[in-house]
């Protein structure tokens, strides 16, 4: 079964964003193409000998919370421990840490083939090492070495313990305490946390939480929140440590993963260890959720091409109906791909899935070019990224429900059944616009704060990206109208936006009322923009008869749908946009 | 648990569509309002008792196939006894058959009743009506008596048995053989069918399929196709009749509804009566197709109005964050009904479900009107149904699927768990696009049939109906603006089709490649005009200072959300139906 393509993520990794070039700096300097396809093939290996036959039985057994004990599938011990010792969990470390210091965005391309293959069982790794990485870069020594190493083997799982329940979506409003004891960096945790991905489960020895609390007496608001470890048992005295599992969420898809409540200090005795100085956690946090958002919309991009693979794979199959040029009942049926509907649902979701990848691709290079870069060019890729993200975690995730929605509709009454894993693609996409931030969320953090950040200098910077990559398309001829049209659409949303910028200083209500459409805006440029770059490659491909010919040319029909099909949807977006009505703020919860 | 609005449901009947003015007619003339409240009253109360307890439970416990026979919840026993006892099966048919000459309309108001409750149970008693309407329409006197009294008792089920392995959208491939025997009119059945609805359960002791077959030796296509009575157990020798259950369907969704996969003549002893005349069997199954086409609206718009009104209650009690105008983290959190883009995705809801609502009974009070006019006026009318009946089918089912989304979406992590219920009303909304016709299909149905019938008679009665609407909004200067909006785009849709009739006798593939998008955007069209019918009507209420304010109030907001945030889409979509890049044609199936 094809849960993804080489051919494409070799495209967008070697010739659209030319990670080689990594290689220039000091920190990569012992990588090449071949040791980059080396650990992308020994990820294809595990995702298809390992993951991907666990898919539906992951989702048909759920885990269960059996005596105060999460029980998860039998194979993920194995898993974890194979991630472990294959050194998945900490490659983006340094040797010193017994890293490999490969690029993230390899790693991100490789968690992609994981992800693709089977998200519940990914999610697992893809925790500790957003945990160890809180640990390595704002822990004590002691801390590191205390808890790290055993993280990175696989051994002990990682997570990251923020949502409660009257704190979700509203950080600032959590309310577990951390009281100080005699032991400085020691503190006494109560509370009660919940939607703990992994929060507790069988398959590893112990739990290491990255949790947020509050220490008492702090601050209220953001500004009063800290960071702590707070494993499951004690280290290294195997302690029980206080953190109860108190329930299991059951839930619609992604059910592989264990999704858990957890309280802490119910018998006073939960100790967790300050990470870094106290009231900075959420600054901490936030590196880490940065990381994790873009990782959110990979997984919703990998989620969409294994389904779009999927239901590739059967409209090439399935014969039903005839041409409407040739409709003779005696001849046989042809496969359904024939039609032009199914082809521009296939289309969809190809041009979804791959624009996706390339900006996803695009941001994990940008986190690697930050790490090597001088500290000029440093602060402008980071203002950069962090002006993508909320667009990198959205797009994808939005996208990735209709997505996986078109591979159902490509099946049909067979997409609807539990026959085929689209249904099941279908209920995992659904989870990503919420996690992590829902759209909303990211909605206000572009329009309420990334686009203003330094007198809107991050937009200034992308805007520069995209028009390099417009002038590009304007000197090669078969693109020039393509360039044109993205060019036109940069220009209303930059209308739109100065139109709505007045507002942000008198009527911050009315400014940030549609800021989910101006996110979608964003999104359709953005993607466009990768696109339009994806094009340019391909031309140039086609132009000096690389092979296969047949995939380049799909790359140009796909910028040609893309911008056929879905730029043109930012001028019914930009009207409301450029409206006055302010329906949304002015509706009565009375009048619902 | 509120599941459905019965003050919207009254304003839609009784004030938006005056659906009284039916007891003119001598057909209807023993009903007034109060006999319509008394049938709705029942419905909600079998609703509220006996069908919402069960939503759930048949979620979570799926019909099986165990030794042959398909074992459904035990609930669903009483329920149908309930059903054919109070009426309910029959109840729009004639006093001589046993009916209550119920008009469409209501039956159709009572069931979007039943199907918020329960979509699952509520398909049961719907397709036994749809089964024996077959049969009373087109059997013989013989088979009219000798099925239909225990069809409409409840104590059989009916099915309608279209689909094969090789025959799903593609009708006229239809393989299933009937044989003729000695006896004139009783054919040897011999074929499969699969996902049949109801196909067999044990909640009935027989069941009656109303199948499509092609007598042996019948011209190619759909005009070999003959309808036939097959029932499961022979009647009234009570014998098996060789049709074998040879698999059920586990699916996403809709679970409580058993899906079966039938076996017609494994010993040669399957017997099935021929209905009507030989060959004919596709026209008279188009009777039952198009009111089930509509049907089907109807069950998604009750999905996503259950769905709405789960997610309006969490949005009423659920506090998280605050206003933006005051961030103070001292004071409690508000509602989330109090942010905007909550809000958003309310005033979504509402207007996709109540405007559906409108579409929906407006067409149903059509096929009263057709049922009980002269022949003039019921030929025009029956265009126009047929011209809706696509979009009546294909607006509520893919805006459900977005619509219930929303719903998961303002619950956040709580709306992807189990512990409510929007993910299964999610679930469930996704089978509309694609049972009853894809939507692929009812485009193809729109664009390449319904709109040439009688040189666009159809669509020439549709504008009218419309245009009647503009004129009156004209004369509303709170509506004028809206009235010119949605003016303005029947306008540029009227100039995109005659762009696009010009393909239609020299170039039929580019004609129809997008014919999904014209039913979209004449979905919007229609759903506008819907809502300006409503915005007209709420206009006077509140003139007239009608109780209460608030639901009118609810009203004139839901037609600026539409118009603002919906009918802007038709820029985008017609600028793509505008365009003549023919990528979905010209896209190979090598390149993807």
């Amino acid at each position: 079964m094809t849960f993804f393509s080489k051919r494409d993520l070799y495209f967008q990794l070697f010739e659209n964003h030319q990670i080689v070039e990594l290689t220039q700096f000091v920190y990569f300097k012992d990588h090449n193409k071949e040791t980059f396809e080396f650990v992308l093939d020994a990820a294809e290996k595990i995702s298809t000998n390992h993951l991907y036959p666990l898919l539906i039985e992951m989702d048909r057994n759920e885990p269960q919370l059996i005596n105060g004990k999460i029980k998860v599938h039998i194979g993920m011990k194995d898993i974890i421990r194979r991630f472990g010792e294959d050194g998945w969990i900490n490659a983006t470390f340094s040797y010193e840490e017994g890293g490999q210091q490969l690029p993230n965005v390899v790693h991100q391309a490789a968690g992609f083939i994981f992800q693709a293959a089977n998200y519940s069982a990914s999610v697992f790794p893809f925790l500790t090492t957003g945990a160890a990485n809180l640990i390595r870069n704002f822990g004590s020594r002691e801390l590191i070495e205390r808890f790290t190493p055993n993280m990175y083997s696989g051994k002990w799982q990682g997570t990251m313990a923020l949502t409660e329940p009257d704190a979700g979506s509203s950080l600032s409003d959590l309310s577990t305490t951390a009281f100080p004891t005699d032991n400085q960096g020691i503190y006494k945790i109560k509370g009660q946390k919940i939607y703990i991905s992994c929060g507790d489960h069988d398959a590893c020895e112990n739990i290491i939480h990255l949790m947020l609390a509050r220490i008492e007496g702090a601050p209220l608001g953001t500004k009063g929140i800290s960071l702590f470890v707070v494993p499951q048992k004690r280290v290294p005295s195997c302690k029980d440590n206080d953190v109860l599992t108190q329930g299991i969420y059951h839930k619609m898809g992604y059910k592989g993963a264990p999704i858990a409540h957890l309280m802490m200090g119910t018998n006073d005795s939960c100790e967790g260890y300050l990470v870094g100085e106290p009231n900075k956690g959420l600054t901490y946090m936030f590196q880490m959720m940065n990381e994790a958002r873009v990782g959110v919309g990979m997984n919703a991009c990998a989620i969409g091409t294994a389904a779009y693979y999927a239901s590739l794979a059967y409209a090439k199959e399935r014969p039903q109906g005839r041409k409407l040029t040739d409709k003779d009942p005696s001849m046989p049926q042809v496969p359904i791909i024939e039609h032009a509907d199914v082809k521009r649902m296939l289309l969809f979701q190809k041009s979804v899935t791959e624009g996706a990848l390339s900006l996803l691709l695009y941001c994990s290079k940008l986190s690697d070019l930050i790490h090597v870069k001088n500290q000029q060019e440093k602060e402008d890729l980071s203002l950069l990224l962090d002006l993508l993200t909320p667009i990198a975690k959205t797009y994808p995730s939005e996208m990735g429900c209709l997505s996986t929605s078109a591979a159902v509709q490509v099946l049909g009454g067979a997409g609807y059944t539990t026959d085929f894993p689209v249904e099941q693609y279908y209920r995992e996409a659904r989870i990503h616009p919420i996690h992590e931030g829902t759209t909303g969320i990211h909605g206000m953090d572009l329009l309420g704060r990334k686009v203003l950040i330094k007198e809107g200098k991050a937009l200034k910077l992308l805007l520069g990206e995209i028009n390099k990559t417009l002038e590009e398309a304007y000197s090669i001829p078969s693109l020039l109208e393509k360039g044109k049209q993205l060019g036109f659409y940069l220009s209303v949303v930059q209308k739109t936006f100065g139109l709505l910028i007045k507002k942000s200083s008198t009527n911050t209500e009315a400014y940030l009322a549609d800021a989910t459409l101006f996110l979608e805006i964003m999104g359709i440029i953005v993607i466009s923009w990768q696109w339009l770059k994806q094009g340019i490659v391909a031309k140039k491909a086609l132009d000096e008869n690389k092979d296969p010919r047949g995939f380049y040319m799909g790359k140009i029909m796909c910028l040609r749908y893309f911008f056929e099909y879905e730029l043109v949807k930012v001028d019914g977006l930009s009207k409301r946009l450029n409206s006055d009505d302010q329906v949304t703020i002015e509706m009565k919860k009375e009048w619902f």
